[in-house]
């Protein structure tokens, strides 16, 4: 195992912005990048947050590249690549190993449901054989509220033993708790770094012997996770999870994604932060006005956030 | 309303051969949907059963322009165009507009669940808005059980009276009569055509006054199904439902896409239809065998069927 290359700490799936046409605009997405590096957080662009599903192959490949071009380091980033139909999984895939980045996140096929244990196995090998590069470091993306099609122990087990190379880890999005601790339990003493879906578990992540989180709120918040991952093992661990979890509580009373995006327009001042692609919809002034407000009653910060606009 | 355009009748959406590396095969392609329009039936190409979903944007373009340059008559196909993107779901039904497809069908956007009706409204308009020909003509594909995602009569009546020449029509594979019976009762009388999402409901939409079925077995049992469409006024009509409901029942004891494409194999002797793409699997010995033997109980036929090998 090429040890220097495992990923750990707190990692976003960066918010994509968008102009008022709905393109995306890379200016805006080179600085959020860059933010988001200088806080410490890892960047895993192109996940459920991103709205990476909304964006074509295209599309991703391009801010891939701009962002490189901007000099963002590859070896924090960790890309989603998995879609529905092989070949552009491996398409996007391919192209992430090959510009240096050091994993991707990778969801199953995620179309057809009810699809079996053997069905998502051959998926995955699909994928790997076809981009056969010793650098290829897969993160498996579980995310059964969204995808509807979850990635079982037994299905890790398999791809483990197959690709013990490949298969570097894990994205638990189930919100269930019970879940992340069996993957930490049967997995991570293999070597396959177990991720929390989001900061809410990342205390008991890293007491579980799991290397961090990968957390939407990243891409708002990120100072006070990244010093619970830096912490955690200080008496105000759990004073500091608590923190998180009250300004996350805000966010998630509302549609998550335009609601962290109407916090960067807030603070950076640029309106334009608040466009989401159908079929998402932005929030309306009311909701803003709410949404602040709670913010603003549990001391939130963006430090430096006029960079964003 | 350009009425010669109106398609009704029994569509298939055409299961996709592939080779046993997982490319696609055009040769076998075009001949299933020679066949297919031999036997009266129009061509989905690119539905849920023609595993679309595990295609690039990449192959379905290249499927199609094989098609049309094999002669086949694109005044009968309704290609499936709707993917997660919107700028692909553009790209795909610009295509198929130019092209001189009939019509197309289109799945909502489908990755995120519980998105609004405002955002799946936003997302058809922003297709037809880009899309900006009068040739177009959208058949809704209403299909939760897969999708996860609804297309309501609430937002079918946004989007029949915002776009009425667009708007033409829907699949309704929700499986769930009373949902059809509502598009019909609300819908149909404004010229918004309703096609049952399988045979299973083809004379009880013919008697509420839609126009056809879209149904995947319509690619391994083609004649009844149309023999029912022509003859649904007849006294025997429901008679020649039981029949068409005997032989689907069979092809429902097994995974859908892999026991059609076992028929095929069998029926025609070329067992490379039996390839499914990942993560669908294909049935093993034992499943062939049965689904033989039941098929073989209620006389199930394949007329012409070595015309597929």
């Amino acid at each position: 195992m090429a040890t220097a290359q495992r990923l750990q700490g707190v990692f976003s799936p960066v918010l994509t912005p968008f102009n008022p046409d709905y393109s995306p605009a890379p200016d805006r997405f080179v600085k959020h990048c860059r933010w988001l590096i200088e806080q410490g957080v890892g960047l895993s662009v192109f996940g459920t947050n991103s709205e990476a599903n909304s964006l074509s192959v295209k599309e991703k490949c391009d801010l891939l590249d701009t962002l490189l071009e901007a000099g963002l380091p590859a070896e924090r980033m960790m890309p989603g690549t998995g879609v529905c139909a092989l070949p552009e999984t491996i398409e996007l895939t391919r192209r992430a190993v090959q510009r240096g980045c050091a994993g991707v996140l990778m969801l199953p096929p995620f179309y057809y449901k009810g699809v079996s244990e053997e069905g998502l196995y051959r998926a995955f090998a699909t994928v790997i054989d076809a981009v056969a590069d010793e650098r290829l470091r897969i993160y498996l993306y579980h995310i059964p509220p969204v995808s509807q099609v979850p990635i079982t122990p037994g299905l890790v087990a398999r791809l483990l033993k197959a690709y013990p190379r490949a298969i570097a880890g894990m994205k638990d999005s189930s919100g269930d708790w019970k879940n992340t601790a069996t993957m930490l339990a049967e997995f991570q003493p293999q070597g396959f770094d177990v991720f929390a879906g989001s900061e809410t578990f990342l205390l008991a992540t890293l007491r579980g012997g799991g290397v961090g989180c990968i957390t939407a709120t990243g891409n708002v918040n990120p100072g006070p996770i990244v010093a619970l991952h830096r912490h955690w093992q200080d008496a105000d661990a759990d004073a500091r999870q608590a923190g998180l979890d009250a300004t996350r509580g805000v966010f998630q009373q509302f549609p998550m994604i335009p609601a962290m995006k109407a916090a960067i327009a807030w603070k950076s001042g640029n309106d334009a932060w608040c466009t989401v692609r159908p079929p998402l919809v932005e929030l309306n002034a009311e909701q803003r006005t709410t949404l602040q407000a709670a913010l603003g009653r549990v001391g939130f910060e963006m430090p430096n956030a006029a960079s964003l606009a």
